[in-house]
């Protein structure tokens, strides 16, 4: 239920590289036995504010959202809890994690590592995943949820443009022998690069270190198919205890009204907050239904008739 | 104490923007009653894992000690301490306190917003600090310190560019007007961006929120001089809650030994750790002394004159 859940929310959200298409991938690594359809979830490890925990390769989802659960538990107790878990198979977005932890008017921070694809800046070998980390904020019209790899794009962003046959910009990737290249395919081969220079690459490494060496996780550079993620750290922080949530409502609407008004630097129609166009895009597909790529529904098909399901309706 | 220990420390790791070139503006901060002297530090709110804490305006330094030592001192016990100070005048670099941090053999993560100078992409007015954050590795050899502002450049950067009467980069600045610029004395009239992009944009934003809306510190488009910092967020996470301390640091190093190792980038040397380059001036300043720039040095003459404190050796 937790896998369905976030596959339909990061669709909902926009994120398609991370919704329907990923439908295929879980129901052939549960058949392949590379995800584990009965995981018993152990707790390594427990204080009053930290755990760790081991997924015994269950679907990411269900480990991360009851790590999510348990850091959150922990907030509740002490003011702050941190939990992590290794042993976790693909686990999607980690904006549907913060999600949770916002709605229990917590602030969150959440990384996890992924196979070896990007390097830190200089290095011409497969190092690091795309490392994607995540803030997060409560905000009453939507969460402020900033969710970004630490490469310059994320992996299926590559490949997505390779299908397309588009030219990749400057500074994205390097080709196997560490020349720059914007050659999507060229990348696919080769190494992605951190955005933002050093301060990227330092990001990278950062997520890295709390991922895996934190916990024992599988470091980057070890995570093969059909592994995926080599482990998950997620803390959330209760608000409240800083001061009255009420107070902290009423100065971040004000924040971001500031933001919101006042000049625009050239070229630029709106200030945009972290997570707002996800939510713009939540609001419109919960009317206008999630797109489904032509393959997807393909499968789907194969799938409706083998399970005897039916499916949604067409727009 | 605190406050000379810091200064010295930035010069040796090389940070001279953060280093002796501030002694002038402490001593007057502290004259004009900007910086108080004799400030009394008070808890407003304690949990087991968090707190918030009034620094009375007290030099930045010896607040900041406190917050960091108060989060190592909860962490201790149960496994991660974060703790919040508001009204606290300028306290240097993140990463002083970060080693602090990881010299307890423990993880950090640090956030202070400043005078705004920056913006979110898009908004074409002074909004946010230079607002750096910080994030700490303790590491045999350096602790792993990656201590960065979120504008593309640091504003002492800008200011040392400009005496030069250097050429910006593009993407560093725009003018008072919302249009990109590459003089840094427009620079200094204008705005600060992000650096890369809109992911930079957000964690400037993220920044903010730690320093200032989790605490009621103040937000950085309301702090004018003599305040500094509006707000100072530090968190201590105690690797060995997580798994043996040795067993991290045995990884750690496996993982550092093939980060420098393998095949380099094109135009690349070596591949640097965030926190090496600052460990690596530290040794060597430690052995030949700190420069100190003419400026400087003739305050430092007036000084030693009128308090009788003996100079040190020029080389």
């Amino acid at each position: 239920v937790e896998v369905a859940g976030q596959l339909v929310s990061s669709g909902l959200r926009g994120t398609d590289t991370h919704g329907t298409v990923l439908v295929r991938r879980y129901i052939e690594g549960i058949g392949s036995g590379a995800i584990n359809k009965a995981p018993k979830i152990r707790v390594l490890r427990q204080g009053s504010s930290t755990a760790l925990i081991d997924g015994d390769f269950g679907a990411g989802q269900f480990v991360a959202t009851k790590a999510t659960q348990m850091a959150i538990g922990k907030a509740r107790k002490t003011g702050i809890g941190a939990v992590s878990a290794i042993k976790v198979q693909h686990l999607g977005t980690l904006a549907y994690y913060a999600a949770i932890i916002s709605s229990r008017r917590m602030a969150g921070i959440l990384f996890t590592n992924s196979s070896a694809w990007g390097a830190p800046l200089g290095r011409a070998k497969r190092t690091f995943g795309t490392n994607p980390l995540c803030f997060v904020f409560p905000h009453k019209e939507f969460p402020l949820i900033l969710d970004m790899a630490t490469t310059a794009a994320a992996g299926m962003k590559i490949f997505l443009m390779s299908k397309e046959g588009a030219t990749l910009p400057e500074g994205w990737a390097i080709d196997k022998e560490g020349r720059p290249t914007t050659d999507p395919n060229e990348a696919q081969e080769g190494i992605l690069l951190p955005f933002g220079g050093h301060k990227g690459s330092g990001l990278m490494l950062m997520t890295e270190l709390y991922s895996a060496l934190l916990s024992g996780g599988m470091v980057s550079y070890k995570i093969s198919p059909p592994d995926a993620q080599g482990g998950f750290y997620v803390q959330a922080l209760d608000i409240g205890r800083f001061r009255k949530y009420r107070t902290y409502a009423r100065d971040l609407d004000r924040l971001v009204e500031t933001v919101k008004s006042g000049p625009l630097t050239e070229g630029y129609k709106e200030v945009l907050l972290p997570g707002e166009l996800e939510a713009r895009t939540a609001a419109e597909r919960t009317r206008a239904g999630i797109p489904v790529d032509m393959e997807t529904w393909d499968y789907f098909e194969i799938l409706s008739s083998k399970y005897h399901i039916s499916l949604p309706r067409l727009i």
